[in-house]
């Protein structure tokens, strides 16, 4: 089983308008709303894909409830941690093709609450923590949970914090340059200490780094749609890479392109599978769910990059 | 007791951010909640002005939970209609001073929904029917509920077919041309039909258009702030000087700057308080409030428009 905890889970609105403006009025066309969170994404996909997976968060009041009942109608298995405070909103206006997002800040959690939910993590496979801290929860929250089975994708001080204790950590290029203050990725993946760092270069692919060693797949074909829940795809191919090896994992090395994972499945197999995963998630319109038919085209037409 | 319907009820949302651009991804810093619309906004300022006030209008599901709740804690009378739709939010995201507005469709109502609401109208002094039509209910419906003591606040046809029946309507300028085709007020509001056309200029202050008769008042002074829920504070105004005459009101003659009402105010004087009023609402920063200070002074500074 795969489970993903996402700590400031959400309920993703988006608003369908014909034009926006700023500083004007204006009629919301069509309004939708899902169970939300990189973390919820992400086991989205894994349950697409036909993986074993629990949803695990913090859900309180009326929107909270708005989760549950949308993870329940979507047949994924979710066992989420009763808060006092409302769920937060994320609220996406989609007009002419430009999204414009807006990110309540979610609520305080308590130190018994986050309590409730890391003791509510059961036995598993894979532990998948994604997304950022709610406010009230330090940034080493992470790091107490991540194990060598654990991919965290987070930023900032709870990403440094947890980088040396996870199986991987899979930060954006801008977010490891923040962290570390060089935009080279190799370097900045070797400065973040972690395993393995899995970092997502957007049209220019992906990247694996670990110790001394390098793996690079370019993405398989330019797309253009929805880039939300792009990264959440790949941090779904990882985790199904892992989950794929059951045994005792080992720090993953990665040299060249053929040195394998330790886990059974080759590193660059790996990044393919997550590459083509990612671009069939831009294919689709919503984050969390990605084009079966373009997934099957791209992973079976590796390219890797140079 | 003064009755407030409110067709298209919300729960108003304000964000306020540090910046908004189109096409971005955004933290929003601080989140509020309130019950919205424009018929509960103008009850809002009757209730602070110590009116007997009666909140009606459509809710439904956890919004509409919500909003009762806000309600209640204001402690404004309230009679809503449950309905199986849930009840929409309006957002208003607010950066450096610029108010972007995105206003969801509202639910459809059922023609036994919308009845029940109309059968829940009880014996009162003055009626006020206020905001957009939601889904499913046609636009005669106000003029249904209206009779000669009824103020009519909305647009588009649903204004048209009321305006002959209320005692007197208030759209804008820009609502007034839009439906007549003139860009004179004057002449709009007498192709509207109606017994009183109250316009609102903006800045340039209130205009009463009655058959032949015009009064007009200018806005107290310059003020810039939140004009959301100006226009409500004017029909709050209205309301407040057709209550005060309980008795029989007969058609609300208006010529020059000295003729009464038929309501025992003269209109200069009803015009002139509900002008105060407006550029005080416009103080404050939430819709449905009024700077209390500035309405005293502003009441007390005359200045007819020639």
């Amino acid at each position: 089983m795969i489970v993903t905890v996402t700590p400031n889970l959400a309920l993703d609105v988006t608003y369908e308008l014909d034009a926006l403006r700023l500083g004007e009025s204006h009629r919301v066309r069509t309004v939708t709303a899902r169970a939300g969170g990189k973390g919820v994404n992400v086991a989205r996909v894994l349950h697409a894909l036909g993986h074993d997976v629990l949803v695990l968060g913090p859900a309180g009041g009326a929107t909270g409830d708005a989760v549950r009942a949308d993870l329940e109608a979507a047949g994924i298995p979710h066992a989420l941690t009763p808060i006092s405070g409302e769920t937060r909103r994320t609220l996406t206006a989609v007009a002419g093709g430009e999204a414009t997002v807006l990110n309540e800040p979610g609520p305080r959690l308590s130190p018994a609450e986050w309590s409730a939910l890391a003791a509510s993590i059961p036995r598993r496979d894979v532990l998948v923590l994604s997304g950022s801290l709610p406010p009230g929860v330090p940034p080493e929250a992470l790091a107490e949970l991540a194990d060598a089975r654990t991919i965290v994708d987070t930023t900032g001080e709870a990403l440094r914090l947890a980088a040396p204790r996870a199986w991987a950590v899979k930060p954006n290029a801008e977010e490891l340059a923040a962290l570390t203050g060089t935009s080279d990725p190799v370097e900045g993946a070797r400065l973040l200490g972690a395993r393995t760092v899995v970092v997502s270069l957007g049209a220019d692919g992906l990247m694996a780094v670990s110790g001394d060693a390098v793996c690079r797949v370019a993405a398989p074909e330019v797309v253009s749609g929805n880039p939300t829940g792009a990264g959440d795809a790949v941090v779904a191919a990882l985790a199904a890479g892992l989950a794929h090896a059951r045994g005792a994992v080992v720090t993953a090395p990665v040299a060249g392109d053929a040195v394998v994972t330790g886990l059974g499945t080759p590193w660059p197999e790996l990044l393919q599978d997550a590459a083509a995963l990612s671009a069939a998630a831009v294919l689709s319109p919503v984050a969390g769910s990605y084009d079966a038919a373009a997934y099957e085209r791209f992973r079976h037409a590796p390219r890797l990059a140079r």
